[in-house]
């Protein structure tokens, strides 16, 4: 179900922004988006859009493969 | 700018579909999505989201990660 992709995904974002020590305000700054729309990124509430999530990679400065591998999880 | 972004990610859809020797009925099939839809994503034309990313990429048997390496292009 795309609903643990999306989870799965937020995680990694998540993840990627602790380990640059950026906070949630700052990643929304760099990437140009709404801070609380991070928010829901990061919580898998948000299916977001490619150019989003590339938007989202270019201030973590990392590829979107960087934060999808293994998703879709294979399906049981 | 994002339009290059989706237009390598339509590339490699398109490339990782005719390896495995679908055609866009096909694969729009396996994806439950509709074929018109598959040829404007492999055209670049299409903001998908991150859900129909991984319904594709189940069609095509990887994960999102095979289809974007260096995704985003990094600024020149």
């Amino acid at each position: 179900m795309e609903h643990s992709d999306l989870k799965l995904l937020g995680q990694r974002i998540r993840d990627r922004r602790k380990a640059l020590g950026l906070t949630q305000e700052k990643l929304a700054d760099l990437a140009k988006i709404d801070r609380s729309y991070i928010g829901g990124v990061e919580r898998g509430e948000r299916n977001i859009t490619f150019s989003l999530l590339c938007q989202i990679c270019t201030a973590l400065e990392c590829d979107v493969a960087a934060l999808t591998f293994e998703i879709p999880e294979k399906q049981r």
